[in-house]
């Protein structure tokens, strides 16, 4: 067609059903997808010059058997206000405009985020819910978490006598423990939200492995340091620790080294490690990441205790 | 101007700068915004009517002043492609458009799940972010929760005589703080993400608080329940409890009610006096809350010990 018979197309088309006009896509006679050109450059083209010469021929496409984040993703990276969808033999099956792409992206979030706080995602918004659709998103991993936290009963029970003979060590449990499950919620928190966005692959893994354990060393190390400020300040102060002031301390810092390395290190692989398996990655939540490095770093804990401090 | 008129008028604007020519929007001489058509309903009317009998005077609009995430959720819910933007006293100042608007999102919602994972949110995506980068937007956080978490350490040493006289007490004590963190979780991210949307105000705090709480006491009574079955299940098994049997089982049951109901009450209160406060309600992150509950669940707990072991 020219510029003039195009316009005149577009104007009887723009009449009937057509969503969108903004984007004009040329298709041959077998429905396959040539080129794309503006309403804008064909008003501003000579009404004789053929549609050929004046459309854009590298089109962005998406597939029609894509999933929704992938074609979000597209749409996101390109500020397209519409992607044309074609199917396997590349034959123009319909558009998908921006506005469509935002409820998805934005249902896609809440979902993701919802699921790393530890829950199913629900449906509906929070107000709407009835309380007892609420209560099944909730209980369903709140129970999880419990029977898997269970395991840390089990694990400080195999430590009785150790506590027995030095109380104090119970008395740094929840802070070693936590710190762990902080560092693994940052590090689950990143790595989902980076894969949810298309910035992170399966390759990736030693990549980030290998920055998380670094990461982890270090951020374990300033935690580290402040325990050991905390143990000999009320060691100088009230005297807490008496004997015992130096084991305590190595036992706390060294923990909290490898407890905080073992909480971004956990945190960071078990996304993949569930998309690999075929899983949603965003149910490697911060409260799941948390209970495993709970229970390991119960273990990890009282074993250094038991070495250091020779119980 | 005449539809006819409008026409020539709208593609001589095409060829020049205009950045959509999907909405039509029509201003008086003061540029004062009158009503909206698409180019679609230009093309289908008579020439000879006058626009503003052809166009829609109830026109959405969005105030110059407004923040990202209020223009955000206007063109979410409308679905529209774009939207007008105007000044106080209504003169058209430009408009945003959905792929604006789509970034916005994506990145808010990136913001606000990095946030909730209890760190700063990154500025770019995780693999471009260098390691001093990213220790500064992690460490602030993990220190802060662990000057938190510190408060744990002192509130076990108030009770260190009673964790000598009965060892079982501090066996217990990760499962019923992280239980309490994990119900904060849920329900710090279920705000924190509903006020995102626009779907929770400030005025619904006695709504939310009263349906977290009955939440709270449901989901607390089913790890009760689990808890109490675990111990007598233990004590038939093993006999580990002896004769505190009935008191440990209560204990750890009347505390997991306690401290799950405190966990969804702190968790959902929290991002409102925030919000309320005029700081990101983003920042009550799930370690943040858990860190409170953790405190706060272990006064609770030997407390309730105290009274039913009669220690």
């Amino acid at each position: 067609m020219t510029v003039d018979e195009a316009t005149r197309y577009v104007r009887r088309q723009a009449l009937g059903k057509a969503e969108t006009i903004y984007y004009l896509y040329v298709l041959d006679a077998g429905q396959r997808l040539l080129g794309v050109l503006t309403f804008r450059e064909l008003l501003t083209q000579p009404g004789e010059r053929l549609v050929r010469d004046v459309m854009e021929t590298d089109v962005v496409t998406v597939r029609d058997d894509q999933d929704d984040e992938a074609v979000a993703a597209v749409v996101s990276r390109l500020d397209l206000l519409a992607v044309p969808v074609v199917d396997a033999e590349g034959r123009m099956a319909g558009i998908v405009t921006v506005d469509d792409v935002f409820d998805v992206v934005q249902q896609e979030a809440t979902e993701d985020i919802q699921k790393l706080g530890g829950m199913e995602a629900l449906d509906i918004p929070y107000l709407q819910t009835g309380l007892l659709a609420m209560l099944q998103k909730r209980a369903g991993w709140l129970g999880l978490l419990f029977l898997g936290e269970l395991l840390t009963a089990s694990a400080m029970a195999n430590f009785e006598d150790e506590i027995a003979r030095a109380v104090v060590l119970a008395v740094f449990v929840p802070l070693i423990i936590s710190s762990g499950g902080n560092s693994g919620s940052q590090a689950t928190t990143l790595v989902i939200r980076a894969m949810a966005l298309g910035e992170v692959h399966l390759r990736d893994g030693w990549a980030i492995a290998r920055r998380e354990v670094l990461t982890g060393l270090v951020l374990g190390s300033i935690l580290a340091l402040l325990g050991v400020l905390r143990v000999y300040g009320w060691e100088a102060m009230f005297g807490t620790y008496g004997g015992q002031v130096g084991g305590v301390a190595l036992t706390v810092a060294t923990s909290l080294v490898l407890v905080v390395t073992l909480g971004t290190l956990a945190g960071s692989m078990l996304p993949m490690l569930l998309r690999r398996a075929g899983f949603d990655p965003a149910s490697a939540s911060a409260p799941f990441v948390a209970t495993l490095v709970d229970v390991s770093g119960l273990l990890i804990y009282f074993s250094v205790a038991r070495f250091m401090l020779g119980l």
